[in-house]
């Protein structure tokens, strides 16, 4: 057992480290003029390109990728990167093209597009040219139970014709996002996992419609292209857009979880190392009845706490992207549900408490701390609620 | 001892009850429809003054106001009805002229104001012809501490000169906002508790300067007036606009606050007895892997500890506002204290699992949770927050 | 609504503060020392006789009991009192003829039992000359679902026969227990909850095994008689030891119940609230590091919860005992599992917090807080375990 | 980074779960009979010799100790095959030598002790001959602050002259016990962390008085030896008697209290582990109305959540391990005190919820829950109470 990081693991730490420090913080309250500027967009701004020419330049680009057209690192030697990435949620990840859910998509669409299809979306999507979303959550059921997906794909002759509802599809309300890939039932009567199917839906597609942005809290998120909610009113598309086979929709799902995970947990985990940071010089500089806060029992207390949470939940990510690294996700199936129940929860408690350190500046915009709640948040409903996972990860233990 | 309420206060809760849910209620949605169509605007919207005009119509008008001028009803005749004010902060309180912050305004101008002060702010407050604003919070300092304050109040001949910087004013956003009730330090050689002094200032006095609305969460509260960053860039009143005695400042916050906490938590119980109603009916209506919500161990779980929780919490406020008529304000500082502490800091769990059986849809303007939410969370701030409290009710307690 | 209590309560409850801190808290170390004197025996040693007497020619006697053989409190006036003998279970509920299960038992022979049961039991019972046990709980099944109960008591003749094997019976490991009231079916084709009845069985009836005593962590509670397993191989008593109705058992059990959780839940209260004492004298007098624990922001904050806490579940417990007394104890089910829920959990985390301001003394036998904490956490277990309540309790807040 | 263990440690972890599941879990039966037979003893019973004689046919001795006289095994080694002795506290350190405080007595021999000092109590002390206690914690002060210490180690001519009382020496009341490592005061007036020593004092020592035995929750752990108050009168032993030099106790402590954390907290993940198995094969055999426990949704959530805390803590310990080995203790001071913090608290929750599960017999002797919980209990107070830790993390946290 070795707990050091290899030299290239090492070395791309610090240099996106560095970056991170010196043009992805500083470039914060620029997005924040120009989201000013143009309240009413939901494009990306200048800065982000700006940032996307610079961390090229320098070689940080498509990090995620594990194949040779990304960075080819492995699940652990880019989870320390997704870590880093999270200290600014809103640039980073972008800045390096390792946004979701364009990653995700882009995992999907290397290991089961074809060459047709990884032509004409995978590659403008590895050099940043396009966005796209990722149609799964419905309104009207509970997500987290695929089986009760309303959305249908129907085969009708040289084409599939889709018509459903869903909505949290991250990113479409962006002109930027040209394509969507939509899960929906190919099979109603297939065996409970074998009814999905996805396909790739180009977004200015005849019946696709953009119905309105979804909030999470009070923040639209709309410089990340926001969180559509999209009728799809018999939606053609060629019969070659069907992304991998029939039937197949659970099991990329599933494929495109693990790693996804991985990445949401450390970004997840960077956010509050920041927050601490912040917490720790707020304490430093500020006194209430003639104490700095950090001289004050509970501050003290909140901040070693934290440190705990955040070493122990960094080193079963990171136990976890090995295991999905070396024996692959199913046998990682425990840890992968266990780091999505534990991480997002101790990292909204470690927010919760360093906005209580901030006080009513940490509720407001002039802290990144509110922002960043409302993300951890929202990571214990994405990709299924805590207590789906809690009860499957239960039922396991229980098994004889 | 006896539980059970006196006849009026019966029958006004009932009434109120019956009035929220006919007309409050169903009101919510006409206000969204009116804030989307005038969306920069910091006014109340059409919808208010109807409900007002039915309110008062129906004799549910300054129903928080113990004295003649208003109904004449204690503090713990009041509480249930502020509760149910509570389903919908965003339109009950106005509805019946019982919202902060004018309600603890016209409290303090009904006790501390001169006849000439009363008539020229108090009747109008007490009309809802115009609304106020109360200046504390500053940005540099920490608040609970009112000895740092920083604002300054200087007598110069017949006029006082304010200077200073405060935030956090809710309602002075608006225009219809005219009055600023200003707390700053007229002595600061003076003793801890006498430095401070309140002052009134029509909000359109030169030197006036509202900077910017802040936000909670991603909320502007906009149809409330907002929370407004202003500068005092000396401004100058006459002299006889210093509310009470000069030094009286403290004192006066302090019996501002007593009925504050009262009403504060009283809402935050009605808005949490609100989303226990939507997380059970959600938990009828809804399935996962064909189980209902509300045949589901966790969410029985939860909904039960909420009802416990609920229904001690409530008893302690209503004996707090008892001891509060019966024996003072001073005399109830354990309980006043104790409130503060466990009220927000309930409904805050309360409201984040009702959002976790609501998954995204909780998250989102669909469903009010995620706004309680965020005024949940910012109560465990406002008038100093919880750890201010514990540690001062704790040192009371082990004092010999 | 009014919060104080009537003055024969408050006249009661002064009395017997004094007595408790007079009379009981001095006799503890007394009992120890008879204890250790006389380790192996399971009566009650000689200094609960002289309590007795005392408190017996003060006028402190059978204050559970409502009816004109005891006390004739209401529930709402006994809880203060039974909050008191809380500060010493070990020895003030003994000392007023107030100790489970002694009370359940003389609650039911008032209300269920003929003239000649009581004349036989019950009359020695109010006089403390025997006492006795309740025999419900079983090894084999999960007791809290009664219709898995084992026990069998069958009807031969003008006898019955009493089969089964109980355990948890507190107090029968005592030769002075005399009476054990054994809950068994009579019928196990009836409907569920008519197939139980309740019998009288003397201790020292042919076939009645005591097997065993029980421990609750290391503690054997011997001064109390302890907790027996019980084998009861084909017991025979005559017909008339029913106690009531055939199939009455369940019911009656429910009746007993009832004043048996506020008897139980406010003397936890004041468990709790004495440790909050010892807690509160140790940090003024203890210091870390040159600091006293009294001036530690983690003590302080856990004596204010700890405040927070009690106040807020005393009015809940306080307002079940008035519903109790005055909608009876039907109507006030919620609120019976309510308090039956929160209050063991409550007083389990005081204590540990307190064990924890005494450091090791505070695990060990020179203070009370061990022991306390093992009565605390047995309540949680007790009638039910916490889930079970919460489950039942959960599921009727969410039915239509 | 690699998580996988080496070839030796793997071979080892294999070899004594075997041996753990195999010889020492039937072997628990049989210290509980003996235990009944001779209740006033406080040596080890006839089992333990066996055990210790057929785990050291099988080689598994001295694991503990990483020098050659011991089995040579780095921390990072021995942290898994500690975890799995903590599935039987009571016999499995004892069985491979490996008991505290033997254990840390023996490390401190090995690394400060002279020849002569090794011969004549590290051997036998390896040998398992003779066994030995460590004097440190004082009643009369906190003994986290070791500045506080009171016992007084004063030179005399060729001796030393030992005055003070002790308690919480583990092991001590046993007549095995030879040897007392006690720590006091050589010079009070020297800065903070020079005034100590530690000095070897034979158990049976002119003016060494053993006063009493302690009890944790009711529990003696008569078998280990249990827990004594020692006074020391006047003791007087040789001059080479003392261990390192004067004023080296501190710095001793220290370096015995790093391995001892590991030890700790992977014991006490293995005493959880054990539970989880216990909680899991009960659920799988219990039901209540109707359903079984393991498809009751609260239990499924608390073993989830046991598992996700216990993988997450397990890596912190073996990281703190790693940490330890490859650059010291000093360097791993952040780690150290995280597992002190974390694991415990953790391993009592667990517990907690697994007694509930078990209902009364988790709370009995039936099952070893409840002792397990009063092991972990005391953890979170041994070597200094959570919060004084947490308070000296967060402060190194919020250093600049």
């Amino acid at each position: 057992m070795d707990f050091s990081p290899d030299p290239r693991t090492a070395a791309l730490t610090e240099q996106v480290r560095t970056f991170v420090h010196d043009h992805v913080l500083p470039a914060e309250p620029v997005l924040d003029a120009q989201l000013a500027a143009s309240p009413d967009e939901w494009t990306f701004r200048p800065v982000v390109d700006e940032l996307r020419a610079t961390a090229r330049a320098e070689g940080l680009w498509n990090l995620f990728l594990p194949s040779e057209r990304g960075a080819g690192l492995s699940n652990l030697q880019y989870a320390p990167l997704a870590e880093l990435t999270g200290w600014s949620t809103r640039l980073a990840p972008v800045a390096f093209n390792c946004a979701a859910p364009d990653t995700g998509n882009m995992e999907l669409l290397t290991e089961f597009g074809t060459p047709a299809q990884q032509e004409r979306w995978l590659t403008p999507l590895l050099e940043a040219d396009i966005r796209s979303a990722f149609c799964m959550t419905e309104p009207d059921v509970a997500s987290s139970d695929a089986s009760q997906i309303g959305t249908r794909i129907r085969r009708e002759g040289d084409e599939y014709v889709i018509s459903g509802r869903k909505w949290w599809s991250t990113g479409a309300m962006s002109p930027d996002c040209r394509l969507l890939i939509v899960m929906g039932k190919t099979d109603p009567e297939a065996s409970r996992h074998r009814q999905q199917s996805m396909i790739l839906v180009p977004r200015d597609t005849a019946g696709v419609r953009i119905v309105r942005p979804l909030t999470v809290f009070g923040y639209d998120d709309r410089d990340h292209g926001g969180h559509a909610e999209i009728v799809f009113d018999d939606v053609r598309v060629p019969a070659e857009n069907l992304l991998g086979a029939e039937g197949g929709g659970f099991a990329m799902a599933q494929a495109r979880l693990g790693p996804g995970r991985i990445h949401h947990c450390m970004r997840a985990l960077g956010t509050a190392e920041r927050a601490v940071a912040l917490a720790a010089e707020r304490a430093r500089t500020r006194s209430t009845f003639g104490v700095p806060l950090s001289e004050q029992g509970v501050v003290r207390q909140w901040v070693a706490e934290a440190r705990v949470e955040l070493e122990a939940l960094r080193l079963l990510v990171l136990k976890t992207a090995w295991l999905m690294d070396t024996v692959g996700n199913r046998e990682a199936m425990t840890e992968i549900q266990s780091i999505k129940i534990a991480v997002p929860r101790a990292v909204q408690q470690i927010l919760d408490r360093v906005i209580q350190i901030f006080g009513a500046a940490g509720l407001s915009a002039d802290q990144p701390l509110a922002e960043m709640f409302a993300g951890a948040r929202a990571l214990r409903i994405a990709d299924g609620p805590d207590e789906v996972h809690l009860a499957s990860l239960g039922r396991a233990q229980l098994r004889a």
